[in-house]
């Protein structure tokens, strides 16, 4: 399950709350990215999760729903990211939805395509940390723990650092895929540019490149070009 | 790792905060049993943690420390079971002291030793359950989810349901085990004689005898035979 994302260098994450004109859409599905994530942390509903996913498959590339609101789990994905907020302060964003989730459709479920993402959340100004109340000051050491917990303790297949909106600590992603040995590093946050996604690419075994899609179409795609030069 | 524990029928948990006579440890540990495990909810101390630990050490079985408190995580025994509360009303249970551990810890820890536990405390009156502020109130689709949590989506070695001095709802374990595929079901609470000890193993694949120990020895030791008859 995992070995499908294994290859992943690049991929784009849409807002489903966001409107993004065809053309656009059409230039970031072709961009050569290896693959698209549908999220966000507010307003997503099953509708517009739907519709995003609907325009997206015109197109070939594997698509996937990061889980955000039980509301929007919609079927015809090619994978499910299911967060857990490992420095969330409530219970809520670690066993709570996911609980009431497996109780709900968990008999349904095709696990194969269930992909549980290690999350910790650094930004203490975005949606996401006011929403699942993390506990953003956390110093190099206390990341790192929160990598092992991810790689070792919960044996995820993603590790996911999430600065969503600003570019990150490089050194502490590239201390967090020394300390990690089976997961995947996912970094996202702040990568508005080709010099900032060769940065993350360097530390990080996939980046997520969200925000600038909507602010600066054609810096956003030339990050692809970027990180896949250096393959 | 986990292979070690695939074969365990029957435990003993062996509380560092209560006082067992020699005697009654030396009937403990040549019982039979297939390993004892070192833990408890109140008062465990890294003094009391070693002194059963050596005690325990001049017999040939293996022998675990389920951590309970990072003050008492005492090296050298075979295994360290690692509770996380899947039910707990607050992250400290989840991932708050996993957090702390792994910072101060992480970096010296033998990974092949540690195995997590998903945990699920179902009766409300017990230590554990206002420690952990658990969420008890929960039907049996309730159960089924924390059951797919510890299996599926953190894929743990071990699910535990934890009865903790009450004789629990044999139906709930038996689904429970129907649920769950890769994970170990664990059995504990109430356990106090030959004809429990068969009921709970033949829906569980390993239980766990504690209290019995210290208020009736003979009626425990003879929970060994009971299951170990039945292979």
């Amino acid at each position: 399950m995992s070995l499908q994302i294994r290859g992943w260098k690049h991929v784009f994450k849409l807002d489903p709350a966001r409107s993004l004109h065809d053309d656009a859409l059409e230039r970031v599905c072709l961009s050569g990215t290896d693959a698209i994530i549908v999220g966000g942390s507010s307003d997503i509903s099953y509708d517009n999760t739907v519709d995003l996913l609907s325009r997206i498959r015109r197109y070939e590339l594997p698509c996937v729903l990061e889980i955000s609101t039980t509301e929007a789990i919609v079927p015809g994905f090619d994978l499910y990211f299911i967060p857990v907020v490992l420095n969330a302060g409530n219970t809520e964003w670690i066993t709570g939805q996911h609980q009431r989730a497996l109780r709900d459709y968990g008999s349904l479920l095709r696990w194969e395509q269930m992909i549980p993402e290690g999350y910790v959340i650094l930004n203490e100004n975005c949606t996401a940390a006011a929403l699942t109340e993390a506990d953003c000051n956390l110093t190099e050491q206390d990341i790192m723990a929160y990598a092992r917990m991810a790689d070792k303790l919960f044996r995820m297949p993603i590790f996911y650092m999430e600065y969503s909106g600003v570019f990150g600590n490089m050194e502490w992603v590239q201390q967090a895929a020394k300390v990690i040995q089976g997961a995947q590093l996912f970094y996202g946050g702040g990568i508005d540019s080709p010099e900032k996604a060769l940065q993350a690419s360097a530390a990080a075994d996939t980046i997520v490149v969200g925000n600038v899609v909507y602010d600066n179409l054609e810096q956003a795609i030339a990050t692809v070009a970027a990180v896949k030069v250096t393959l």
